[in-house]
């Protein structure tokens, strides 16, 4: 039997090796899970170079809720957060301080454009009540890599806090804290560390996080408590999700046994070049220009004339291939994602059923 | 070989069939997802027989994360939560209130004695500013039982709603939402259902959900908004733990097939009665009194002298047998669970090697 294929931005596909690492029960306050936690930890901040300067907090909950953790947590009350927006995620943060009741100022783009590092200089000069800037790596709604290194740069040299939503890219796409000043990267147990989704991580500054007392919105989401914790007892504060974790050391290990972030991208890259080269010829034209494009989730246009986006998904679906069911752009089109644990033959496979289902939806309907 | 066996208030242990269900990657917004989540949401509203009245609403993370999102979401900016406290997870309600700037009063009784309804009452006829009243149902601190039923009929004759922090009895003690009012009742996917960490539950009165929109202090723990969404399009707003889900369709499949809560309570009684029975043998005295003990877990009085707590666990850790490293009550104390995929054979090994081990602390330490 073909194994199910997750082509979508999440939750996606995993090994058997990461799954069979989820079916064993764990006491959260016992030392094997203790010293499980303490590694996972370690290694987080490690794929990031943060080792010297960042620790890592992990969260129960999805991705927003860590990014939720690091606006209510590592942004004063009484500060400001300039969001950097060219789709959804950089609007979720600004919807996230809206309703956690931090001041938020959003500057947009649109949405197949890179944030532009010299207007984020221009607006940290002209209002110095931004305290924190906030920028989505690799933005998700197009696939879009925007230019964090130059942004952080510019953020540094302004003397301003800057917090990255790597969501999407972290354990593939580069994003080094020994080079980039950051008081916060975002990431999650699922995407491109090809755990099973339910635990957020924050890889947060060490001597700002150690200033954060009290400044959280939120119990739960309290990231200097959850550290303070962390550090002092090595234990989550709240019942963790125990196989999550336990799944992602698994996920750790094969990103290691891979050759580390660089050798995962370089699949990644693969998946991405087999796919929108396929997709070209059977007439899809991928949305974003290729320069801007990160290998981590293509958008495709909807090619217009006859083309039935409910039986597309419908179809892939019956063929055990699962895209993302709708579309976050603004323009109508899909997305393809080429990350999880699939490589070049699944991509040649999802590739062979998108050929048979376009020539059957270029045949005229209920004519049988 | 032996399973560990985890008699602790949590995480707990689970049975091959519903660690099994953790095997499968699913697309959290394909249609089987969503259908799955849908019945899940069925079933735990019907558990506490809120079917007519209530929805429940679900939220990754885990069980303190749902008790904030019930407080957050339904207890207005400007009202007064009345916290009844007789342990740990009273005060972090009372936490909750303060971090994320609710107004609140907390009314405090022994950690061995129940909440007294009498005081309620009367603390609802003095202060007219309180909106809302929060009880947790066993208090896990000591494995107390309150009295919900009474607490509840109190709290709806005075008008005012009430939140139920349900989550160490949720799927085996007795809560009836035909007979009491409850505003909401909180459980997690892990205690009594018998599924794995990940998944906060939030049982909540539909009618006043509904009047609850934008009152959350937090984007992730929106119930308000999390419900909308799953009116709307049955999905999750943001990535769902799916094998969390999964594993938790399984574990109320076999909660059916044990023959429900009340099968499940009779099993939870059996090994409570067990346990104090063996260990009572054993020298070892409840903390409680019989009469205010629920059969969820068990607090006993560490015997003094000879007795080293760090040296017990140990020894029966290494037996696969593992209890809560620590205590929560006040007076020395340690405690012992009797919920999860455990039966009168497990409470038989685990008071087999508890008798081991007491023997060999009897013994002087260091002349071997
Ligand atoms: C860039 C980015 N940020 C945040 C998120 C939110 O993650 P989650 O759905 O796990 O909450 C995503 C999810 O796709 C993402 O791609
Ligand atoms: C009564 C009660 N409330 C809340 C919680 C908190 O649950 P969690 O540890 O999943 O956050 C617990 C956990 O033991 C509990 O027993």
């Amino acid at each position: 039997m073909l194994r199910t294929l997750l082509l979508t931005p999440g939750p996606l596909t995993t090994t058997d090796a990461t799954r069979a690492a989820l079916g064993h029960d764990w006491g959260s306050r016992d030392p094997a899970f203790v010293a499980l936690t303490s590694r996972l930890r370690s290694r987080l901040a490690a794929i990031a170079h943060g080792e010297d300067t960042h620790d890592a907090v992990l969260l129960a909950g999805s991705g927003t809720f860590a990014v939720e953790a690091a606006i209510g947590t590592l942004v004063p009350r009484d500060g400001r957060l300039l969001v950097l927006a060219n789709g959804a995620y950089g609007e979720r943060m600004a919807a996230i301080a809206g309703q956690i009741g931090r001041a938020c100022s959003v500057e947009r783009w649109a949405e197949t454009a890179p944030v532009d590092p010299g207007r984020v200089r221009a607006i940290l000069r002209e209002d110095a009540s931004i305290t924190d800037v906030a920028v989505v790596q690799c933005e998700t709604t197009t696939g879009l890599l925007n230019p964090v290194e130059a942004v952080a740069g510019i953020v540094a040299e302004a003397g301003r806090r800057l917090l990255v939503d790597a969501m999407s890219g972290f354990g593939a796409l580069p994003l080094d804290l020994r080079q980039i000043r950051a008081s916060a990267v975002m990431a999650s147990s699922n995407k491109c560390l090809e755990g099973v989704p339910g635990i957020g991580v924050v890889v947060a500054e060490r001597s700002h996080l150690a200033a954060c007392a009290g400044q959280s919105h939120s119990l739960s989401l309290d990231l200097h408590a959850q550290w303070r914790g962390f550090v002092a007892n090595g234990q989550w504060r709240y019942t963790p999700p125990v196989q999550v974790a336990a799944a992602l050391e698994a996920a750790l290990d094969q990103l290691d046994a891979e050759g580390g972030p660089q050798a995962r991208l370089a699949r990644y890259r693969n998946n991405h070049a087999m796919l929108t080269a396929g997709m070209a010829r059977l007439g899809y034209r991928t949305t974003l220009p290729a320069a801007l494009q990160a290998p981590i989730i293509v958008t495709f246009d909807e090619p217009g004339a006859g083309f039935d986006f409910t039986r597309f998904y419908d179809a892939l679906q019956a063929e055990g291939i699962v895209i993302y069911p709708g579309k976050l752009t603004q323009a109508p089109s899909f997305r393809i994602g080429c990350i999880g644990a699939i490589d070049g033959h699944d991509i040649a496979r999802a590739l062979d059923c998108i050929a048979r289902i376009t020539a059957q939806q270029a045949e005229p309907v209920g004519t049988n």
